[in-house]
């Protein structure tokens, strides 16, 4: 029934739309509808952005970003203090703090966390090129933002643990209260955390 | 900041991406990251599959249907019933109750409904080719299928006067308590339309 009633190419558009993060199948239809809808204004326009897209997407090699230029362009650019690096599970923890403007430092995405129920383990993480980089001298500093989950910290201690016989001084993320963020709604263990490592006022 | 680590042709479907139904900025651009680390089994895909759509994408003359063709395939249905016209307000609306498999009918699509406020009047609606269809003849059931909200029920109002001159019997959708529904979690004008249409055990 459904299929008899949709062209092949709208319902190879809906299939494809499900699988993005965010989209079921009930709304990849809604979007794919509202795309024919606008079809010059904005179907058009997706077509040639996905094909430029994937022409032009690159994995950095230096630090595992996703960016049009290998390296990229956070790698090459030469106001980026090369003694600071920050440590991330993925891109978009990168991209996270790059719009938070966090960080004046290089980066290194692991690409994910340990995980041995996942069959996750080091070498499936971008850990021995990190120790490497770190290893060839002139980082001062590893900064761990990994996730504050039980699997983010795993990771941040064996990395800590790998980095042991460099000269780097290795920092995580401070835990506490987010800003803007209300006591009563907050988790005892951010609690605690807040609490342990309050500053002078 | 943001621009600066984004190469333009990711930030380009960044943009576009937030233009889609239940994507936001936030969402689309983990949607565009998740594309990017597929690039191969899902952005070339997805490019190939928008620009194909694209090409075909056709707006039904009949029916108003989107479709890969026009006539769209429901109206070139020889199984189709074309004494019946079910009048919806949107192509989603039809695919619904194509999905649903709730008519043998055929199709025609307003392109919204009456709103004064918004300045929609019934000549910006598909609503003179539907009389134009149903006083041409051979149609004996105009089923108004449109929302239950007010605007809907405003147009299925007008859309009845409209129609009064032709040999056409006009009825809509029934209401009553959605199938799997709970009668606590209704609204009262729900159970009233219930009780007054209830039918014999």
């Amino acid at each position: 029934m459904k299929t008899s009633t949709i062209g092949p190419e709208i319902e190879r558009l809906i299939q494809l739309l499900a699988r993005l993060p965010g989209l079921g199948p009930r709304s990849a239809r809604r979007a794919a509808l509202h795309l024919m809808k606008r079809r010059e204004s904005l179907l058009e326009p997706l077509a040639r952005a996905t094909a430029e897209a994937a022409a032009a997407v690159k994995v950095c090699s230096v630090c595992g970003n996703v960016d049009t230029r290998d390296p990229c362009s956070v790698c090459t650019d030469p106001r980026r203090d090369p003694a600071t690096l920050v440590v991330v599970e993925d891109v978009g923890d990168l991209w996270a703090l790059e719009r938070a403007g966090a960080t004046r430092g290089r980066y290194h995405v692991l690409g994910g966390t340990l995980s041995p129920l996942d069959g996750i383990g080091p070498d499936d993480l971008s850990i021995a090129p990190l120790v490497a980089r770190v290893a060839a001298g002139g980082i001062d500093e590893v900064i761990l933002a990994v996730n504050a989950t039980v699997e983010g910290q795993t990771t941040a201690h064996y990395i800590t643990d790998q980095l042991a016989g460099t000269a780097a001084r290795v920092t995580r993320l401070a835990h506490g209260v987010p800003v803007g963020g209300e006591l009563d709604y907050l988790d005892d263990g951010t609690l605690a955390a807040a609490m342990r490592s309050r500053t002078p006022f």
